[in-house]
């Protein structure tokens, strides 16, 4: 099976195997304990701490560990009486604003509309405001910094889902944004873990024992962190060291598909974008989208309709819809998102895929 | 070290962290996705949940899974204006309730009043009233199918918090209550992940994406949950098997701890306990309680003053405080806590370690 959802989930990577099997290991005590063994558990977690607040660029005191994402955005607006988000934010924050939020819209390629962000910020003064980085569904980058300075400029507080950016392109500026939310599970390491840096007196979501600095109760999850860090560092390693590369794998992909099959449009295509994700519109035949899916499952590949957390769904995605795709497009869309051991042999296979399942429904 | 301080977490077991390796080999996909990965983690995880509901006794779409008895308990008393419950929860439950919970006393042996309990669901038709299995600081069993039966015959819903009871003494039963939480690395699985027994239209705390039907939303965390469903069923088999050996055990350690260290006391000595726990007053000693600690951990013994989420803390245990212990003397506590790999010559060298420690302090 040819891996293209990357963006739904990522594997296990081999160093976050390693890290979360030494962790189980050398950590067996919890990290509240007064013993010996908990005092260790205590350092490994002060230590991780510190590493990811130097990948994102804020204080080891500004983060705290979270079961992943959703979490870290329920917790996030959990203060807040309201939210202006954009039009295209994951289901996590939409649904954390529990019916208080109002939408900024995005442009048909699908990044956000500053001069709007601008005006509502300024007339609306929202408590809240919250921007991804990079979006799931599309890939297409965010201008989450200028956003921060908008917002920053009228004091309102800036809340960045950063899940799809963090191990995919650079951290370090992120812990800028008063609020900061990432997923492991993203980038290679395991599900079930991830953070979100806020100010040290943010309250908790989850309340009862003194962990977090009070942030959030629970056991910390030791290994699940350790395992985290390690597939981020890991990442930033292969970021750097790719350089451009990466985004002109994707790129010649997406000119030798268009070339292949002309009836396609790739969404988000004017815009800054993943170098893992291309999202598209298939030709248009009799069959209905879940057909593509499946069609591209017997072939062999894994690939996406859009968020896997919203795939069980059968409305149309409400990123699509906020591009201005219609309903009935929206039901021809896929999304391929590699990973780190995507190779460009997998893109050819999967070009060679899309091919033959075009052919297959006769467009 | 020798390891007596399994109430606060218990190592991974080899066969949740086989578990776990397993489920991140097989189950790379997210289970939210269309694709056969995804559709394969999807029935991985159904089996999880008719497997973990067939030994709590309940059905499987009553099982919500989380990230640990923490979110458990916050989920569980979210939609509750209010609370009553024992004078001896643990802080996620206490906390949980948001300031306003009402307390029940418990016995001088650490046991709920049933009659008190009984009065106060009558008279004050409490919203919810939350009793745990088994208390995390003293081992004490409590009365919680009594509890059960009280609060059915008013209509008032039941919330048992089982952390310490499951895996180590037959969960089946424990589903009959409304609501039941339980925590896999309190019995061997991996820190990260727990569960929440709830009825099928429970609202969510976390929320976002259509997951666990609507009321958790978050990607799965599959090799968390397998790795806990393993360990479970192996401490299934393990209680099954060891019949009242392990108490047996306990009981053997604890009369010759009291022939050696005639100044100690046994908290909770006249009530059902859990096999595994041993919390005393140690004897008067000039020192303070954190020396007992240090002692013990210098001569290789990790041991607990209570319980790992309360430790931080420097008041006294709000447990002790229930059951009439004074400041002054609870800052003699210890609780020592067995696991599944304890053997009988870890107690006895528990039991030597102890003697020598009150030797060192001059007791």
């Amino acid at each position: 099976m040819l891996y293209f959802d990357h963006n739904a989930t990522h594997p296990l990577t081999p160093a976050a195997r390693a890290a979360w099997l030494d962790a189980v290991e050398r950590f067996p005590g919890n990290a509240s304990s007064p013993h010996r063994l908990g005092q260790r558990a205590e350092k490994a977690l002060d230590e991780a701490r510190e590493r990811l607040a130097g990948m994102l660029g804020c204080k080891a005191e500004e983060i705290v560990f979270t079961s992943g994402a959703t979490e870290s955005a329920n917790m996030a607006l959990s203060p807040y009486a309201g939210a202006l988000h954009s039009a295209i934010e994951h289901p996590c924050m939409r649904e954390a604003t529990r019916g208080r939020g109002r939408e900024f819209r995005v442009s048909s390629e699908g990044v956000a509309d500053l001069v709007e962000l601008r005006r509502r910020v300024a007339v609306g003064r929202p408590a809240v405001v919250a921007l991804m980085a990079a979006n799931n569904e599309t890939g297409v980058l965010q201008p989450w910094r200028e956003a921060l300075e908008i917002c920053r400029a009228q004091g309102v507080p800036f809340f960045c889902d950063a899940a799809q950016w963090v191990g995919k392109l650079p951290a370090l500026g992120l812990g800028e944004c008063e609020l900061v939310s990432g997923c492991a599970h993203k980038f290679g390491g395991p599900v079930g873990v991830g953070f979100l840096k806020c100010r040290r007196d943010f309250p908790a979501l989850l309340r009862g024992g003194p962990q977090e600095d009070g942030r959030r109760a629970g056991t910390e999850n030791l290994p699940g962190i350790l395992a985290m860090v390690a597939a981020l560092e890991e990442a930033e390693q292969r970021i750097a060291a790719a350089g451009d590369v990466l985004v002109g794998q994707r790129k010649d992909f997406e000119a030798r598909l268009l070339a292949a099959l002309p009836g396609m449009r790739i969404l988000g295509q004017g815009a800054e974008r993943l170098w893992n994700t291309t999202a598209v519109l298939m030709p248009e035949t009799p069959d209905c989208r879940r057909r593509w899916v499946v069609v591209l499952d017997r072939l062999g590949l894994a690939v996406s309709t859009g968020s896997a957390c919203a795939s069980g769904k059968e409305k149309p995605s409400q990123v699509l819809t906020a591009m201005g795709i219609a309903p009935e497009e929206a039901g021809r869309a896929l999304r391929f998102s590699a990973g780190w051991e995507t190779t460009p042999e997998d893109w050819e296979r999967l070009l060679a895929g899309l091919v033959g399942a075009a052919r297959e429904m006769g467009g």
